[in-house]
This record gives structure tokens, C-alpha cells and sequence, in this order.
């Protein structure tokens, strides 16, 4: 079994695979890495012509995060699979609530998704944070109501939640509000791997 | 913004889109559902044609969990998205170690991926065990290598890694495989997500 192991060398020949893929939409050189890390992570070079930035995001962010920003997310796989030491060099750490008592205590009294109840329990907290959604649709959602209705601004919203039921109605939402820049992907596909991608790929080109 | 918010109407309409999707495979039902768990995963209807279940691997799963097998994951975000409350009525536990001192050492010394030295590491461990690979092709590999020089057989291997390098390779490797039954996904999309809705899917399918 002859394979390549050498960490450096894979990730350097899966950025040359990819490379070509995006060539066409003449990106610029950090946004091109948010392109170059979803489609790594997805494995699916079909998801380019479905990414959507806002064109302050990545700007927003990289000043957001080195003002020692949190990052707020909807599941335990986007925390998970954010650099956590990256994020922490700037004072920044990652919340997720949707295992927690009161969320759940939350969601059950009001019957609406744990995601819906731990973002309304985040509230004011989202103000001026980097929120990352990679899962739940309705998290999402709520985001867009509180941003709408309770004037909470986060510097940006990474929403790349994934499925068959909300999920490309409330990223179209989201690619349509004006009022927080954005990073999502247009559709049903995305996830958690997906959304934390995004959150690395600006985490990376820092400094 | 009127949406479902009710999380059994939410999964119940997924599974009803889904459904069409994957009816010309004329699946068994325990079959279907692991198809419609990584769709539902990953967003992507796309998926169907490409999974692989060799014909005992679910019910090879079901019977090594109810004895009680654990679950081996090479990521950290593989073992997140596994339901660890559903396992452990069986008295399984889910092991990475991906970032542990002892596999950095190895991977350091020794010029290999922390996801080879995990699986190097784990060793013994996987004989009886589950098998559940979401990210790294290296680690597929190594297990892959484990079965066949050392005679080290998981009950099942879930191997769905992700990526342009070495990804569809493993698979089809995994794929080829006659020794140890598998669920896998050709070509160079996966996830996380997608290998512990494979393994979700079984665990939700039992008793």
C-alpha cells in the first residue's frame, strides 16, 4: 500500500487538485481559501458555484477575531472541528449550547428545536460575534429573527446548515439580509464540516 | 418566517423527501435507512448511487454492538456526532485519539499522518470492534493494513473518509476487501457527519 502520509505534502496536493476547480471565478486570494477548504472538506468540488460571501465578510471576521471575538455554534460538530488553539491566540473561544438542561428545558416548554432555544439563550452574546452554523436550519432561522427583531448584530454569520427541510430557505434568507455580512452555500447541502471549514479557512490566513 | 419548528415533524418530512430518492435501489429496510441517514447527513441526494454496504455489515454491527463492542473513530468529530447515549445501553464507548500526546509522538517519529499512529496505536483494539473512519484516507489505510498483515479484524468498518488525496483510493480498497464487511462511500466525498450517520442509522435501528 503506497500512499502519501506526509501531512504537509496531502494538504499541499489536495490545494493543487482543487485549485483548478475554482480557477474560473477569479477570487481573491482569502476568499479563494474559503472556497479551497469547503470543497476539502466536502469532497465535492460541485459545491463552488453554490458559495456565496458577502463581500465584507472575511474582513469583518479577521477584525472581529482579533478583538478576541467568540464564536457562537449551533452543534457540537462545528465546535468540534473549529481550531480551538488558533481561535484562542486571539483571546477567543467557541460556545455550543445544544446539549445543555436549560436549552433543552427551553425547547420543551416552547416546543421548538434545541437549536432554536440555544440561540435565543445566546441573545445579546451573538452581538458583535462570529456565529457558525453547520447543522440546524432552524438555528439559523432564529439567528435571522433575532437579528430582524432584537437588533443583535454579529460581526458575521457563517450559516452553511444542511438538509431537506429549511435549510435552503433559510440560507437564501440569510444571502438576502443586509443588515450582517455573511458565508454561506446555496441549497440543501453544507454541514458541520462544512461551516467550521469556513470559520479555519479565515482563522488561517491570519496574521 | 414561518417554518417547522417541531423536531419530530422536521426529521419526519427529511425522511419523506428523501424517500424518493432512493427507492429504484429497492433496499431492505435497515439498509435504507443507513441511505437515508448519510443524505439526510450530507444534503446531497447525490450520494445514493455511490454507497457501498457489504450485505453483512449492519447485521455484523448490530450483533458486535449488542455484545457490546466499542466504536474507533479517527476524528474527534466522527466521535462527536455519534449518539454515545444510544451506545452505551449496550455498554459501548466511543475512542479517539487522535489528539493525544502518545499519537503525535508516533506520528512525529516515525513521519506518518496522527491518523495512522492512531489506528497503529488502537492496534488489537479493532479486532471485534467498530471501525468508523470519517475523515482521514490515511487512517483507512493503516486499518486496511492492520487487517491484512496483522490479522486484526473489526466486526465492521465504516470508512468514508474524505478528500482528493488517497480518499477514493482507501475506499475502494475497503470496498474490495474480503475479510472485514464495510459501509463506504466511493469516490471522494465524505465526512464526519456521513460516517457517524451510517453508524447513527444502525444504532437508531436496533432492538
Amino acid at each position: 500500500m503506497d500512499y502519501i502520509k506526509d501531512p504537509k505534502r496531502i494538504e499541499t496536493k489536495s490545494m493543487e487538485i482543487i485549485a483548478p476547480y475554482i480557477e474560473k471565478y477569479n477570487l481573491d486570494a482569502a476568499t479563494a481559501k474559503v472556497y479551497s477548504r469547503i470543497i476539502h472538506a466536502s469532497g465535492d468540488v460541485e459545491y463552488a458555484p453554490f458559495i456565496r460571501l458577502h463581500k465584507e465578510a472575511i474582513e469583518r471576521a479577521k477584525t472581529a477575531l482579533k478583538k478576541g471575538a467568540d464564536i457562537y455554534t449551533d452543534v457540537e460538530m462545528v465546535k468540534t472541528g473549529i481550531n480551538k488553539k488558533r481561535l484562542a491566540r486571539y483571546g477567543g473561544t467557541v460556545h455550543c449550547i445544544i446539549g445543555d438542561d436549560k436549552t433543552r428545558e427551553l425547547a420543551e416548554s416552547e416546543h421548538i428545536t434545541r437549536a432554536i432555544a440555544a440561540m435565543r439563550i445566546f441573545g445579546k452574546n451573538l452581538d458583535g460575534a462570529i456565529v457558525a452554523i453547520g447543522n440546524a436550519p432552524t438555528a439559523l432561522f432564529e439567528v435571522l429573527r433575532l437579528v430582524k427583531e432584537k437588533n443583535i448584530l454579529p460581526a458575521v454569520i457563517v450559516g452553511i446548515p444542511v438538509g431537506f427541510v429549511g435549510a435552503a430557505d433559510s440560507k437564501k434568507l440569510l444571502a438576502e439580509n443586509d443588515k450582517v455580512p455573511f458565508i454561506t452555500v446555496e441549497g440543501t447541502k453544507g454541514g458541520s464540516p462544512i461551516a467550521a471549514a469556513a470559520v479555519n479557512a479565515i482563522l488561517y490566513d491570519m496574521e
